[in-house]
């Protein structure tokens, strides 16, 4: 689902775009990496993409870390 | 979106049910704190919904954690 941006989701974008660029691969290769499509993926990093369970998954199986390290990299420094 | 199982879905709903009982409130208390209908609860649980990143956070919230505590109780032993 394309929705409007929230703090989340844009927090969520920027992280995965710090993992890919880590990885120095771009996003048409990440996004076959993960099994999605490459403007899929620049929604996402651009934060205006609401994504499911299931794309969290590949995203993260995708960066080689679990879940759980991508929102410790989300939520670091929030509270 | 109403879906058929995946794993991730069942081990999502499966720790959401087991700390919702660990706060000792009923679904619909739970829904109600976290904004979102008690049936949709319901499904989570039951593993049927591939929930989004924004209701992934209410859902933390209600719970009082952070979803990478959330995510951390669902990966575990997983690797």
């Amino acid at each position: 689902m394309k929705t409007k941006k929230s703090e989340i989701q844009v927090r969520f974008g920027q992280t995965l775009r710090a993992k890919r660029l880590s990885l120095d691969i771009t996003q048409e290769v990440f996004a076959e990496k993960a099994e999605l499509h490459r403007t899929y993926i620049a929604d996402i990093e651009r934060g205006t993409r609401n994504v499911s369970l299931r794309n969290i998954e590949r995203i993260a199986v995708a960066l080689n870390c679990t879940i759980t390290e991508l929102f410790s990299g989300i939520e670091k420094g929030q509270k």
